[in-house]
């Protein structure tokens, strides 16, 4: 069933997008403001994926870019569009609707401004069902859509157009280039295909999760309710079934480079409890990879490792973390299309360079 | 009038398009062999500029990246004409002829290899009259053709095209970023125009210059006359009308590093004369920018810088210089159209960030 989002929406869903972006997807603030300004009183059309005609076509858009950049550096607002029509005219056809490519504070909104400005509906689905670093780390590339040719959008007009055929780790090795070199953020459309491709190889519904997911936050907070419990309710009928409470303590180190276009770095909670002495390690590349304690793998990727406050439930980004905030990190199931043996090739532990084999956060340590 | 030109002519093109190269445009050798394996006992057809139809349709054809890297990194020879046929699919435009955009061992023969692959002409002429390091640098541009759209083709078939409208260092910035990360070189297609355009913008004859240039140096060696005497004959009745003997000597250092997709450095000279006891400098990026001698300017971009064997008269890169060759460096004055303000602020001193002002050659210190 389609429905309307419209602005009112966009604090409950830039905060449940945040937190499925798992540290990653860009600063939700940003995002937001972005979608009101071109929203004003209007709405947005949201399709469910089973509705779509199989022979629509539908072109994801989204930024890339280091989080850290994206914090600096505001887009204009008409690059995402910019790099739709790129894409369209370079491919001779008009999109029948745009998608997320991820769930993250920036890029399950920038669908909304591309949306808001052409009149065309989003699809309540993306490629990733959380945030990854890598333009090929999608569900789309694993059910054998190709993310070529890729259009890319700069701040002054800049429209870049890569086809790498079937190889997307190299598409993404040439974009994140362009993007560096466009001020490190640029904005794209790529992963072109048809209802029946969406339906194939999408995570399916994660707006209207995310929606749901921040309402459930805000809600338990103004009733004071336990936001922790009221994440791990909402999910309970979703795909993403298992939610896990991996530690709780304070951020006592963070350590943050930006390096080839990423934010890599780790995140130390140190227990507030007397029989806990150890520190649980948090290592990220824009979006948080692994979970260790004591050496052992609480959670690891694909599955989501989120750090929210310890009172409000406000999930935190990888750039957000300071010293000193008291935080509980949670472990998050991902749905089962993206842990079988070719997903994880695309975005489990060794596409990380991680030695760790993946394990479900709910068997897990 | 048009040509034919066969792969008896490449060893002479090869040397005099090195010579204009001014120490970069690339091994002469690669070049060649690239050209001789696809033209076999075939011709190209060359067309003079003035013979061109208004409404002929032309797209250069060219490598890029550091000539460090190309030495390394021989191309698969597809990708000059892949990157053709990119441009032609975006702009939904058949070239009627190809051209090269410098003059230089390897960028003189790049058009030929897409003219024996394709059947197409190579129209006598090119945009910088000389080579110089960077895209934005041509008399093209200075006379107000774009370089947009460009298409950009890889060696596992990568396609990437990149349209910045009217802003050609920004193309430069962006193509130079995806030459880069395709491994340090990439072929292009670029400032396509009418043969209107060319008669314009273009600096003429200067495939057919090179060739008697190469012919000329190999003849008068092989009768035992000066070289040297023979390049400035040869010239004095072409736009380079000056041809100056700047110093004579040992190389005695060479300082060369690849930064930023581009080789820079300096060669020192050493005279063998008792009554000189200075040095000669010789600055380059990719092509010999300044000769400095007791800190005065001998010669100085756009004017050509260019080192020749001692006995031979054989033109070497800067990549091939080597500590201990004996060495004549010559002063070549450039066309008057590379020389007007508006071309030396494309491709003069102040683009290299050189701090001293143009000197023509024939009157300089």
């Amino acid at each position: 069933m389609s429905w309307q989002l419209s602005a009112g929406d966009l604090p409950d869903l830039a905060r449940g997008a945040t937190l499925l972006g798992t540290g990653g997807g860009g600063d939700p603030h940003i995002g937001r403001m972005l979608v009101e300004r071109v929203l004003g009183g209007g709405t947005v059309t949201v399709l469910d994926p089973d509705d779509l005609d199989d022979d629509m076509f539908v072109i994801p858009t989204a930024q890339m870019g280091a989080p850290t950049v994206m914090i600096e550096k505001v887009p204009a607002g008409t690059e995402p569009t910019l790099a739709l029509r790129t894409l369209e005219e370079h491919l001779g056809r008009t999109a029948d609707a745009t998608m997320p490519i991820e769930c993250g504070g920036i890029n399950s909104m920038i669908p909304l401004i591309v949306a808001a400005e052409t009149g065309l509906p989003v699809v309540d689905a993306d490629g990733m069902g959380r945030a990854f670093p890598e333009l090929s780390m999608e569900t789309f590339a694993v059910y054998g859509v190709h993310g070529s040719p890729l259009a890319l959008a700069g701040e002054r007009g800049e429209q870049v157009i890569i086809d790498t055929g079937t190889d997307n780790q190299q598409m993404e090795w040439l974009a994140r280039g362009n993007a560096i070199r466009l001020g490190g953020v640029g904005h794209i459309a790529e992963y072109s295909m048809t209802g029946a491709d969406v339906k194939r190889t999408a995570v399916p519904r994660t707006i209207s999760m995310a929606l749901a997911v921040g309402r459930a936050i805000r809600e338990a907070r103004e009733a004071n309710r336990s936001p922790f419990e009221a994440i791990a309710a909402t999910l309970s009928t979703t795909l993403y079934r298992h939610v896990r409470e991996l530690f709780v303590g304070k951020i006592t180190d963070v350590e943050r480079r930006t390096t080839e276009g990423f934010a890599r770095g780790r995140a130390v909670v140190s227990s507030s409890e007397p029989d806990e002495t150890d520190d649980l390690e948090i290592s990220f590349q824009n979006e948080n990879l692994v979970a260790r304690l004591r050496g052992n793998v609480l959670a690891i990727v694909p599955d989501l490792i989120c750090v929210v406050d310890i009172e409000s439930g406000e999930p935190i980004t990888t750039e957000g973390l300071r010293y000193g905030q008291r935080v509980r990190v949670l472990g998050i199931s991902t749905p089962d299309m993206m842990r079988t043996a070719t997903a994880l090739d695309a975005f489990g532990p060794v596409a990380f360079g991680l030695g760790e084999p993946f394990v479900p956060v709910e068997s897990g340590g």
